[in-house]
């Protein structure tokens, strides 16, 4: 082959390669962002239908998932699940859930870092605030290994 | 070689491999948890020194970090520092900085989850609450790249 032929050759597919894997990477991220955007879709429809068991399936089922507060640190997925049914006992207490600005950062290996709001529409008042999640991937998928979820100072 | 003097020392010399490389993710962990702590111990030290530009060296100086709080969302280095000024103007208002209870977990790569308790002892009241921190290593250390930080319902 001449020279100049097989320069452009090699250069062509090294250029390929180098645009395959950002795809594929790319895709990776869009499938692993989508479900993650499922499982806090899921989280809500279950919360709104009162059903704080079935909220519980996002998280990490077990004695290491942590989850603070303005209660401190509550350690496992059974106690934070007796954290959920103590401080938001019935329907009227649960109210409306509804999570906004939703922002996924992908960090090295199969980990996320999830920012957003959230917001309970309920009878008696409107409650809401921030939120961090801390995300790994899991032979069942992605679930939430750590959450710090605070109220905000003004009514959002 | 005898087959059975092969097979041990293939076995030996596997498990060899094996506690090494055990080891040395040990080791690895130990050395980047030892940096992380000597971040936070050095925040402390200038916060109770009054120097809160000093302080905001652990974060990473980037318009990405975020903080995340009673207020919401700050995003970028310059507007996490013009809002630590604002909420803490003077000696008086910083008071005395404690960090207890850390929680050092690692994430896959060169990330890692800090979780810990804080503690303001100032003249007029003591606050306090807990945090999570999201850290990430780059070429001059371990840096927080998101902070959420809240306050006890309760004081501590």
């Amino acid at each position: 082959m001449h020279k100049k032929t097989y320069r452009f050759v090699l250069t062509t597919l090294a250029l390929s390669l180098l645009a395959l894997a950002a795809f594929s990477s790319a895709d990776k991220n869009d499938t692993s962002r989508a479900a993650i955007q499922k499982v806090l879709g899921d989280q809500q429809v279950a919360w709104n239908h009162g059903d704080v068991t079935q909220f519980l399936q996002g998280y990490w089922h077990s004695p290491e998932l942590t989850f603070s507060g303005t209660g401190g640190i509550t350690r496992g997925w059974d106690e934070v699940l007796a954290r959920y049914r103590k401080n938001y006992p019935n329907a009227a207490a649960m109210g409306e859930l509804h999570f906004s600005d939703l922002e996924v950062r992908f960090l090295a290996g199969d980990s996320a870092l999830v920012l957003g709001k959230w917001r309970l529409a309920r009878k008696k008042d409107e409650i809401g605030g921030v939120f961090t999640l801390v995300w790994q991937k899991f032979p069942e998928g992605w679930r939430i290994i750590h959450d710090h979820t605070s109220l905000s100072a003004a009514k959002p």
